[in-house]
Protein backbone atom coordinates (compact mmCIF):
# COMPACT_ATOMS: atom_id res chain seq x y z
CA UNK A 1 0.00 0.00 0.00
CA UNK A 2 1.35 3.60 -1.08
CA UNK A 3 0.59 7.38 -0.22
CA UNK A 4 1.66 10.41 -0.79
CA UNK A 5 1.09 13.50 1.15
CA UNK A 6 0.66 16.84 -0.34
CA UNK A 7 1.41 20.41 1.55
CA UNK A 8 -0.56 23.05 0.88
CA UNK A 9 1.01 26.22 1.96
CA UNK A 10 2.66 29.02 0.73
CA UNK A 11 4.19 29.40 4.64
CA UNK A 12 6.15 26.58 3.66
CA UNK A 13 7.11 27.22 0.91
CA UNK A 14 8.40 30.76 1.86
CA UNK A 15 10.22 29.34 4.64
CA UNK A 16 8.55 30.90 7.14
CA UNK A 17 6.98 27.67 8.93
CA UNK A 18 8.84 24.32 8.85
CA UNK A 19 6.66 21.89 8.18
CA UNK A 20 6.68 18.80 10.63
CA UNK A 21 3.84 17.47 9.23
CA UNK A 22 6.13 14.70 6.63
CA UNK A 23 7.89 13.14 9.19
CA UNK A 24 4.92 12.31 11.57
CA UNK A 25 2.80 11.15 8.64
CA UNK A 26 5.61 8.71 7.46
CA UNK A 27 6.33 7.21 10.81
CA UNK A 28 2.51 6.54 11.43
CA UNK A 29 2.01 4.89 8.02
CA UNK A 30 4.92 3.29 8.34
CA UNK A 31 3.18 1.36 11.53
CA UNK A 32 0.28 0.33 9.19
CA UNK A 33 2.72 -0.99 6.44
CA UNK A 34 1.96 1.50 3.86
CA UNK A 35 4.56 3.26 2.03
CA UNK A 36 4.85 7.11 2.21
CA UNK A 37 6.00 7.33 -1.37
CA UNK A 38 5.94 11.07 -2.43
CA UNK A 39 5.06 14.19 -1.20
CA UNK A 40 4.38 17.81 -3.03
CA UNK A 41 4.71 20.80 -1.31
CA UNK A 42 2.52 23.19 -3.61
CA UNK A 43 1.06 27.08 -3.94
CA UNK A 44 -2.50 28.03 -2.39
CA UNK A 45 -3.49 28.26 -6.06
CA UNK A 46 -6.69 26.66 -6.98
CA UNK A 47 -5.00 25.38 -10.33
CA UNK A 48 -2.08 23.70 -9.27
CA UNK A 49 -3.99 22.40 -6.39
CA UNK A 50 -6.19 20.49 -8.81
CA UNK A 51 -3.61 19.08 -11.08
CA UNK A 52 -1.67 17.73 -7.99
CA UNK A 53 -4.43 16.18 -6.20
CA UNK A 54 -5.75 14.68 -10.00
CA UNK A 55 -2.47 13.17 -10.92
CA UNK A 56 -1.85 11.51 -7.07
CA UNK A 57 -5.06 9.96 -6.30
CA UNK A 58 -4.66 8.08 -9.45
CA UNK A 59 -1.06 6.95 -8.73
CA UNK A 60 -1.39 6.08 -4.92
CA UNK A 61 -3.60 4.04 -2.96
CA UNK A 62 -3.89 7.08 -0.58
CA UNK A 63 -3.40 10.93 -1.02
CA UNK A 64 -3.30 12.73 2.25
CA UNK A 65 -3.35 17.11 2.14
CA UNK A 66 -2.63 19.35 4.75
CA UNK A 67 -2.99 22.97 4.92
CA UNK A 68 -5.98 25.17 3.77
CA UNK A 69 -9.18 24.52 5.42
CA UNK A 70 -9.36 27.01 7.76
CA UNK A 71 -12.36 30.39 7.68
CA UNK A 72 -9.59 32.91 5.49
CA UNK A 73 -9.47 34.09 2.09
CA UNK A 74 -6.57 32.10 1.60
CA UNK A 75 -7.77 28.59 3.07
CA UNK A 76 -8.91 27.40 -0.68
CA UNK A 77 -8.28 23.71 -0.08
CA UNK A 78 -12.03 22.51 0.52
CA UNK A 79 -12.70 24.50 -2.92
CA UNK A 80 -9.73 22.86 -4.94
CA UNK A 81 -10.67 19.71 -4.26
CA UNK A 82 -14.08 19.73 -5.14
CA UNK A 83 -13.07 21.36 -8.31
CA UNK A 84 -10.80 18.19 -8.87
CA UNK A 85 -13.27 15.91 -8.54
CA UNK A 86 -15.67 17.60 -10.16
CA UNK A 87 -18.36 17.98 -8.00
CA UNK A 88 -20.17 20.94 -5.96
CA UNK A 89 -18.84 22.17 -2.72
CA UNK A 90 -21.57 22.39 0.18
CA UNK A 91 -22.72 22.37 3.62
CA UNK A 92 -22.47 18.94 5.31
CA UNK A 93 -24.99 19.35 7.73
CA UNK A 94 -22.76 16.89 10.01
CA UNK A 95 -19.76 20.18 10.24
CA UNK A 96 -22.45 22.71 10.66
CA UNK A 97 -24.62 21.13 13.32
CA UNK A 98 -20.63 20.41 15.12
CA UNK A 99 -20.22 24.45 14.51
CA UNK A 100 -23.23 25.26 15.47
CA UNK A 101 -22.91 24.00 19.22
CA UNK A 102 -20.14 26.33 19.36
CA UNK A 103 -21.68 29.19 18.08
CA UNK A 104 -24.77 31.22 18.19
CA UNK A 105 -26.41 32.10 14.62
CA UNK A 106 -24.86 35.39 14.77
CA UNK A 107 -21.72 34.27 15.05
CA UNK A 108 -22.17 32.00 12.38
CA UNK A 109 -20.40 34.48 9.61
CA UNK A 110 -19.61 33.78 6.09
CA UNK A 111 -15.83 33.07 7.17
CA UNK A 112 -16.97 30.29 10.00
CA UNK A 113 -19.55 28.86 7.21
CA UNK A 114 -16.28 28.27 5.05
CA UNK A 115 -15.28 25.33 7.51
CA UNK A 116 -18.63 23.40 7.09
CA UNK A 117 -18.50 23.47 3.19
CA UNK A 118 -16.85 20.39 1.70
CA UNK A 119 -16.92 18.51 -1.93
CA UNK A 120 -20.19 16.88 -2.31
CA UNK A 121 -19.89 13.03 -1.07
CA UNK A 122 -17.49 13.86 1.49
CA UNK A 123 -17.52 11.75 4.37
CA UNK A 124 -16.53 14.02 7.79
CA UNK A 125 -13.13 13.07 9.35
CA UNK A 126 -13.00 13.86 13.53
CA UNK A 127 -11.11 16.54 14.86
CA UNK A 128 -10.82 15.50 18.06
CA UNK A 129 -8.62 19.07 19.26
CA UNK A 130 -10.72 21.78 18.19
CA UNK A 131 -13.58 22.03 16.37
CA UNK A 132 -14.01 22.30 12.72
CA UNK A 133 -13.63 18.59 10.92
CA UNK A 134 -11.44 17.50 8.09
CA UNK A 135 -12.93 15.62 5.28
CA UNK A 136 -12.48 12.10 2.91
CA UNK A 137 -13.74 12.06 -0.46
CA UNK A 138 -12.27 8.39 -2.47
CA UNK A 139 -9.09 8.22 -1.23
CA UNK A 140 -8.24 11.47 -0.37
CA UNK A 141 -7.87 12.55 3.20
CA UNK A 142 -8.06 16.64 3.73
CA UNK A 143 -6.33 17.93 7.17
CA UNK A 144 -5.84 20.55 8.93
CA UNK A 145 -1.89 22.31 8.86
CA UNK A 146 -1.30 22.53 12.19
CA UNK A 147 0.25 19.42 13.37
CA UNK A 148 -1.56 18.76 16.73
CA UNK A 149 -4.73 19.12 14.85
CA UNK A 150 -3.58 16.89 11.90
CA UNK A 151 -2.24 14.39 14.06
CA UNK A 152 -5.90 14.06 15.78
CA UNK A 153 -7.24 13.80 12.26
CA UNK A 154 -5.03 11.17 11.42
CA UNK A 155 -6.58 9.15 14.10
CA UNK A 156 -9.88 10.02 12.71
CA UNK A 157 -8.76 8.68 9.38
CA UNK A 158 -7.58 5.02 10.71
CA UNK A 159 -10.54 3.07 10.40
CA UNK A 160 -10.68 4.04 6.60
CA UNK A 161 -7.26 2.95 5.77
CA UNK A 162 -6.23 -0.95 4.89
CA UNK A 163 -2.61 -1.75 6.01
CA UNK A 164 0.01 -3.74 4.43
CA UNK A 165 2.85 -5.57 5.48
CA UNK A 166 4.15 -3.75 8.23
CA UNK A 167 8.17 -2.84 7.45
CA UNK A 168 10.95 -3.18 10.12
CA UNK A 169 13.89 -1.40 9.98
CA UNK A 170 17.65 -1.77 11.89
CA UNK A 171 20.11 0.76 11.80
CA UNK A 172 23.74 0.08 12.63
CA UNK A 173 26.34 3.47 13.03
CA UNK A 174 29.79 2.89 11.71
CA UNK A 175 32.85 5.65 12.53
CA UNK A 176 34.22 5.87 9.07
CA UNK A 177 33.27 7.43 5.75
CA UNK A 178 30.50 6.11 3.33
CA UNK A 179 33.23 5.28 0.79
CA UNK A 180 34.59 2.78 2.88
CA UNK A 181 32.15 0.73 3.19
CA UNK A 182 30.45 1.45 -0.25
CA UNK A 183 31.13 -1.71 -2.22
CA UNK A 184 30.58 -4.24 1.12
CA UNK A 185 27.00 -2.59 0.63
CA UNK A 186 26.78 -2.49 -2.58
CA UNK A 187 27.39 -6.27 -2.69
CA UNK A 188 24.62 -7.10 0.66
CA UNK A 189 22.72 -5.34 -1.52
CA UNK A 190 22.76 -7.85 -4.06
CA UNK A 191 22.60 -10.74 -1.68
CA UNK A 192 19.51 -9.65 -0.20
CA UNK A 193 17.19 -7.44 -3.15
CA UNK A 194 14.59 -8.14 -0.37
CA UNK A 195 15.80 -6.32 2.03
CA UNK A 196 15.89 -2.05 1.16
CA UNK A 197 19.46 -1.02 2.34
CA UNK A 198 20.37 2.58 2.87
CA UNK A 199 23.52 4.62 3.61
CA UNK A 200 23.97 7.66 4.95
CA UNK A 201 27.09 10.03 6.25
CA UNK A 202 26.75 11.59 9.67
CA UNK A 203 28.95 13.85 11.42
CA UNK A 204 28.54 13.39 15.69
CA UNK A 205 30.86 15.66 17.64
CA UNK A 206 33.49 16.42 14.58
CA UNK A 207 33.88 12.71 13.90
CA UNK A 208 32.04 11.91 10.65
CA UNK A 209 30.49 8.33 10.26
CA UNK A 210 27.87 6.25 8.48
CA UNK A 211 24.28 5.27 9.41
CA UNK A 212 23.44 1.98 7.42
CA UNK A 213 19.78 1.09 7.47
CA UNK A 214 18.22 -2.04 6.78
CA UNK A 215 14.42 -1.92 5.59
CA UNK A 216 12.46 -5.15 5.03
CA UNK A 217 8.94 -6.80 5.43
CA UNK A 218 10.74 -10.16 6.04
CA UNK A 219 12.12 -10.34 9.36
CA UNK A 220 14.05 -13.53 8.86
CA UNK A 221 16.10 -11.99 5.74
CA UNK A 222 16.48 -8.52 7.80
CA UNK A 223 18.28 -10.12 10.58
CA UNK A 224 20.34 -12.33 8.60
CA UNK A 225 21.92 -9.11 6.87
CA UNK A 226 22.00 -6.92 9.41
CA UNK A 227 24.22 -9.58 11.82
CA UNK A 228 26.23 -10.30 8.47
CA UNK A 229 26.90 -6.47 7.98
CA UNK A 230 27.49 -5.51 11.82
CA UNK A 231 30.08 -8.46 11.27
CA UNK A 232 31.96 -6.69 8.44
CA UNK A 233 31.83 -3.64 8.42
CA UNK A 234 33.03 -3.58 12.20
CA UNK A 235 36.74 -3.99 10.46
CA UNK A 236 35.90 -0.42 9.54
CA UNK A 237 35.15 1.41 12.97
CA UNK A 238 37.30 3.92 14.18
CA UNK A 239 35.04 4.58 17.30
CA UNK B 1 12.19 33.92 -10.76
CA UNK B 2 10.71 30.81 -9.71
CA UNK B 3 12.46 27.78 -8.56
CA UNK B 4 11.49 24.09 -7.57
CA UNK B 5 13.35 21.93 -5.05
CA UNK B 6 13.47 18.04 -5.61
CA UNK B 7 14.33 16.69 -2.09
CA UNK B 8 15.54 12.81 -3.23
CA UNK B 9 15.82 10.19 -0.73
CA UNK B 10 13.87 7.36 1.00
CA UNK B 11 15.39 8.29 4.75
CA UNK B 12 12.89 11.14 4.15
CA UNK B 13 10.10 9.81 3.13
CA UNK B 14 10.52 6.78 5.95
CA UNK B 15 10.35 9.65 8.54
CA UNK B 16 13.79 8.73 9.28
CA UNK B 17 15.98 11.98 8.39
CA UNK B 18 13.98 15.27 8.58
CA UNK B 19 14.69 17.62 6.09
CA UNK B 20 15.70 20.62 6.99
CA UNK B 21 17.21 21.90 3.78
CA UNK B 22 13.64 23.22 2.24
CA UNK B 23 13.50 26.05 4.59
CA UNK B 24 17.26 26.85 4.19
CA UNK B 25 16.94 27.43 1.01
CA UNK B 26 13.83 29.34 0.79
CA UNK B 27 14.95 31.79 2.61
CA UNK B 28 18.03 31.93 1.03
CA UNK B 29 16.03 32.59 -2.58
CA UNK B 30 13.87 34.83 -0.72
CA UNK B 31 17.00 37.31 -0.21
CA UNK B 32 18.09 36.51 -4.12
CA UNK B 33 14.41 37.75 -5.07
CA UNK B 34 13.35 34.14 -6.19
CA UNK B 35 10.29 32.50 -5.11
CA UNK B 36 10.73 28.70 -4.35
CA UNK B 37 7.49 27.35 -6.02
CA UNK B 38 7.28 24.18 -5.62
CA UNK B 39 9.24 21.02 -3.66
CA UNK B 40 9.15 17.12 -4.20
CA UNK B 41 10.10 14.86 -2.06
CA UNK B 42 11.03 11.46 -4.12
CA UNK B 43 12.30 7.89 -3.65
CA UNK B 44 15.47 7.15 -4.98
CA UNK B 45 14.23 5.69 -7.92
CA UNK B 46 15.93 6.53 -11.80
CA UNK B 47 12.50 6.51 -13.52
CA UNK B 48 10.87 9.39 -10.88
CA UNK B 49 13.73 11.02 -10.86
CA UNK B 50 13.75 11.05 -14.73
CA UNK B 51 10.33 12.15 -15.08
CA UNK B 52 10.51 14.52 -12.61
CA UNK B 53 13.82 16.54 -13.20
CA UNK B 54 12.49 16.54 -16.46
CA UNK B 55 8.92 18.00 -15.72
CA UNK B 56 10.46 20.82 -13.32
CA UNK B 57 13.08 22.13 -14.86
CA UNK B 58 10.69 22.93 -18.28
CA UNK B 59 8.57 24.69 -15.85
CA UNK B 60 10.44 26.62 -13.72
CA UNK B 61 13.50 28.79 -13.71
CA UNK B 62 16.28 27.14 -11.64
CA UNK B 63 15.62 23.50 -10.42
CA UNK B 64 17.39 22.69 -7.04
CA UNK B 65 18.05 18.63 -5.87
CA UNK B 66 19.24 17.50 -3.28
CA UNK B 67 20.66 13.69 -2.14
CA UNK B 68 21.90 10.46 -3.64
CA UNK B 69 25.37 11.50 -5.01
CA UNK B 70 27.46 10.27 -3.11
CA UNK B 71 29.55 6.57 -3.07
CA UNK B 72 27.31 3.98 -2.64
CA UNK B 73 24.59 2.07 -4.24
CA UNK B 74 21.42 3.75 -3.45
CA UNK B 75 23.00 7.06 -4.62
CA UNK B 76 21.76 6.98 -8.10
CA UNK B 77 21.20 10.71 -8.86
CA UNK B 78 23.87 11.76 -11.15
CA UNK B 79 23.00 8.87 -13.42
CA UNK B 80 19.44 9.72 -13.54
CA UNK B 81 19.78 13.37 -14.16
CA UNK B 82 22.43 12.23 -17.25
CA UNK B 83 19.42 10.33 -18.55
CA UNK B 84 16.90 12.93 -18.08
CA UNK B 85 18.87 14.96 -20.43
CA UNK B 86 20.16 12.40 -22.55
CA UNK B 87 23.61 12.49 -21.94
CA UNK B 88 26.36 10.06 -21.39
CA UNK B 89 27.36 10.35 -17.15
CA UNK B 90 31.17 10.62 -17.19
CA UNK B 91 34.22 11.35 -15.40
CA UNK B 92 34.69 15.06 -14.63
CA UNK B 93 38.41 15.14 -14.83
CA UNK B 94 38.65 18.82 -12.58
CA UNK B 95 36.16 17.02 -9.71
CA UNK B 96 39.47 13.92 -10.46
CA UNK B 97 41.93 15.92 -9.86
CA UNK B 98 39.89 17.25 -6.26
CA UNK B 99 39.75 13.53 -5.29
CA UNK B 100 43.13 13.13 -6.31
CA UNK B 101 44.51 15.24 -3.98
CA UNK B 102 43.13 13.09 -1.25
CA UNK B 103 43.32 9.55 -1.89
CA UNK B 104 46.14 8.18 -3.70
CA UNK B 105 45.72 5.83 -6.28
CA UNK B 106 45.28 2.80 -4.87
CA UNK B 107 42.41 4.50 -2.70
CA UNK B 108 40.61 5.95 -5.41
CA UNK B 109 38.11 2.69 -5.38
CA UNK B 110 34.78 2.26 -7.67
CA UNK B 111 33.10 3.64 -4.82
CA UNK B 112 35.13 7.22 -5.05
CA UNK B 113 35.66 7.23 -8.51
CA UNK B 114 30.91 7.45 -8.65
CA UNK B 115 31.51 10.58 -7.33
CA UNK B 116 33.44 12.29 -10.33
CA UNK B 117 31.01 11.14 -13.02
CA UNK B 118 28.77 13.30 -13.90
CA UNK B 119 26.54 14.07 -16.62
CA UNK B 120 28.51 15.12 -19.98
CA UNK B 121 28.27 18.91 -20.41
CA UNK B 122 27.86 19.99 -16.30
CA UNK B 123 29.93 22.66 -14.64
CA UNK B 124 31.16 21.80 -11.30
CA UNK B 125 29.21 23.62 -7.89
CA UNK B 126 32.22 24.05 -5.48
CA UNK B 127 32.05 21.70 -2.37
CA UNK B 128 33.86 24.06 0.39
CA UNK B 129 33.08 21.72 3.20
CA UNK B 130 33.99 18.44 2.44
CA UNK B 131 35.82 17.02 -1.40
CA UNK B 132 33.60 15.79 -3.56
CA UNK B 133 31.63 18.88 -5.61
CA UNK B 134 28.17 19.23 -6.79
CA UNK B 135 27.11 20.22 -10.03
CA UNK B 136 25.11 22.33 -12.50
CA UNK B 137 23.59 21.00 -16.26
CA UNK B 138 21.23 24.08 -17.80
CA UNK B 139 19.00 25.23 -14.95
CA UNK B 140 19.23 22.18 -12.82
CA UNK B 141 21.53 22.46 -9.57
CA UNK B 142 22.73 18.97 -8.23
CA UNK B 143 23.38 19.16 -4.35
CA UNK B 144 24.56 16.66 -1.30
CA UNK B 145 21.56 16.06 1.15
CA UNK B 146 24.20 16.46 3.84
CA UNK B 147 22.72 20.30 5.07
CA UNK B 148 26.10 21.95 6.06
CA UNK B 149 27.52 20.41 2.77
CA UNK B 150 24.18 21.62 0.65
CA UNK B 151 24.62 25.00 2.11
CA UNK B 152 28.42 25.61 1.02
CA UNK B 153 26.93 24.26 -2.58
CA UNK B 154 24.48 27.11 -2.65
CA UNK B 155 27.01 29.40 -1.98
CA UNK B 156 28.83 27.85 -4.95
CA UNK B 157 25.61 28.13 -7.01
CA UNK B 158 24.97 31.69 -6.73
CA UNK B 159 26.81 32.91 -9.05
CA UNK B 160 24.95 31.31 -11.87
CA UNK B 161 21.78 32.73 -10.67
CA UNK B 162 19.82 35.53 -11.84
CA UNK B 163 17.68 37.21 -9.06
CA UNK B 164 14.56 39.19 -8.99
CA UNK B 165 12.45 41.57 -7.21
CA UNK B 166 13.39 40.85 -3.23
CA UNK B 167 10.14 40.35 -1.64
CA UNK B 168 9.71 41.91 1.89
CA UNK B 169 7.54 40.48 4.86
CA UNK B 170 5.68 41.97 7.69
CA UNK B 171 4.01 40.07 10.38
CA UNK B 172 1.01 40.51 12.69
CA UNK B 173 0.66 38.55 15.73
CA UNK B 174 -3.25 38.59 17.20
CA UNK B 175 -4.75 36.66 20.05
CA UNK B 176 -7.69 35.88 18.86
CA UNK B 177 -9.12 32.96 16.77
CA UNK B 178 -8.75 33.09 12.79
CA UNK B 179 -12.25 33.48 12.37
CA UNK B 180 -12.57 36.65 13.68
CA UNK B 181 -10.31 38.49 11.46
CA UNK B 182 -11.00 36.49 8.33
CA UNK B 183 -13.43 39.04 7.34
CA UNK B 184 -11.34 41.56 7.66
CA UNK B 185 -8.20 40.02 5.89
CA UNK B 186 -10.43 39.41 2.89
CA UNK B 187 -11.38 42.70 2.06
CA UNK B 188 -7.53 43.72 2.67
CA UNK B 189 -6.45 41.20 0.15
CA UNK B 190 -9.05 42.48 -2.32
CA UNK B 191 -7.96 46.18 -1.61
CA UNK B 192 -3.85 45.43 -1.73
CA UNK B 193 -3.88 43.08 -4.56
CA UNK B 194 -0.12 43.77 -4.45
CA UNK B 195 0.54 42.01 -0.72
CA UNK B 196 -0.05 38.27 0.00
CA UNK B 197 -1.81 37.79 2.66
CA UNK B 198 -2.06 34.84 4.44
CA UNK B 199 -3.32 33.83 7.72
CA UNK B 200 -1.82 31.12 10.45
CA UNK B 201 -3.63 29.86 13.65
CA UNK B 202 -1.05 29.20 16.48
CA UNK B 203 -0.84 28.03 19.73
CA UNK B 204 1.75 29.66 22.39
CA UNK B 205 1.10 28.76 26.11
CA UNK B 206 -2.68 27.35 25.45
CA UNK B 207 -3.64 30.62 23.96
CA UNK B 208 -4.89 30.64 20.53
CA UNK B 209 -3.96 33.63 18.22
CA UNK B 210 -3.25 34.10 14.59
CA UNK B 211 0.20 35.46 12.89
CA UNK B 212 -0.63 38.06 9.39
CA UNK B 213 1.81 37.30 7.61
CA UNK B 214 1.78 40.05 4.34
CA UNK B 215 4.80 39.61 1.62
CA UNK B 216 5.21 41.89 -1.62
CA UNK B 217 7.82 43.87 -3.34
CA UNK B 218 6.21 47.05 -3.25
CA UNK B 219 7.16 48.49 0.25
CA UNK B 220 4.98 51.55 0.16
CA UNK B 221 1.76 49.18 -0.44
CA UNK B 222 3.36 46.86 2.30
CA UNK B 223 3.76 49.33 5.18
CA UNK B 224 0.39 50.82 3.97
CA UNK B 225 -1.36 47.77 4.34
CA UNK B 226 0.56 46.54 7.64
CA UNK B 227 -0.70 49.86 8.93
CA UNK B 228 -3.66 49.65 8.34
CA UNK B 229 -3.85 45.85 9.13
CA UNK B 230 -2.36 46.57 12.52
CA UNK B 231 -5.29 49.04 13.60
CA UNK B 232 -7.91 47.39 12.32
CA UNK B 233 -7.12 43.80 14.23
CA UNK B 234 -6.06 45.22 17.50
CA UNK B 235 -9.82 45.52 18.19
CA UNK B 236 -9.54 41.67 18.70
CA UNK B 237 -6.58 41.17 20.42
CA UNK B 238 -6.90 39.68 23.73
CA UNK B 239 -3.36 40.35 24.54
Amino acid sequence: MKAALIIIGNEILSGRTKDENLSYLANWLNELGIQLSEVRVIRDEEEIIVETVNHLRAVFDYVFTTGGIGPTHDDITSKSIAKAFGVALEVNETALSILKEYYKDSELTEARMKMTKMPKGSELVDNPVSRAPGFKIENVFVMAGIPIIMQGMLEGSKKHLKGGKVIQSKSIDVYTPESNVADTLSKFQDKYPEVEIGSYPFSKKSRFGTSIVMRSSNTKKLSECESEIKDTVKLYDKK
